[in-house]
């Protein structure tokens, strides 16, 4: 992902309460954004530039976004690097099993056993 | 939803195994599609017109063919009327406690107990 000097806009993220049902829905309903889901439910958090995705930057920017933004991830910024934690708990508390029954779902797929494309 | 004599095109319908977790998770990450699921968990099979929801009928037609499309309703026509049901056994059969979970996630929201819109 492009650095630059130019400032940023503040990093926003819903409250657990008010994290929507069919913004998650629809954030996990897209393989790429379904890798990083998956990535981060593997480890406490991760720099942006780092996930097993082969998207263009601003496409993955976009992605990032539409998880931060529906409560699925958090982000914060530190020495110009963007790191993402998947919001386990906070999914957990709003919708309990949902976010383990749809990665059980995911992990039937051949998708999820093939290589990243 | 308008009635007319011209040849519709046959309703296709993905076999179990083919049900792709995306396409299911896009059809639910709508609110009236979401409706229909809801109102369909609860009886066997309903004729397309006969839902609550408030939307214009091209609207809905789309709805129900994502929804036709992505493996979680079935569809079959007569007498000149369309009926819909719930895959829930094909939905159980391929990704287990994904449906009755997100059912139970839309429940816990503000949408479910409100008033249709």
């Amino acid at each position: 992902m492009p650095r630059s000097t130019r400032r940023r806009p503040a990093l926003t993220h819903p409250a657990t309460e008010e994290i929507d049902l069919f913004d998650v829905l629809h954030a996990l309903a897209d393989p790429t954004r379904m890798t990083i889901v998956r990535v981060l439910r593997a480890e406490p958090e991760r720099a942006c530039g780092t996930f097993p995705v082969d998207v263009a930057p601003s496409t993955l920017s976009h992605h990032f976004k539409v998880l931060r933004e529906s409560g699925l991830i958090s982000q914060r910024e530190e020495a110009n690097r963007r790191f993402s934690a998947l919001r386990a708990a906070d999914l957990e508390h709003r919708f309990p099993g949902l976010l383990d029954t749809v990665l059980a779902a995911h992990a039937r797929t051949a998708e999820a056993a093939a290589p990243q494309v």
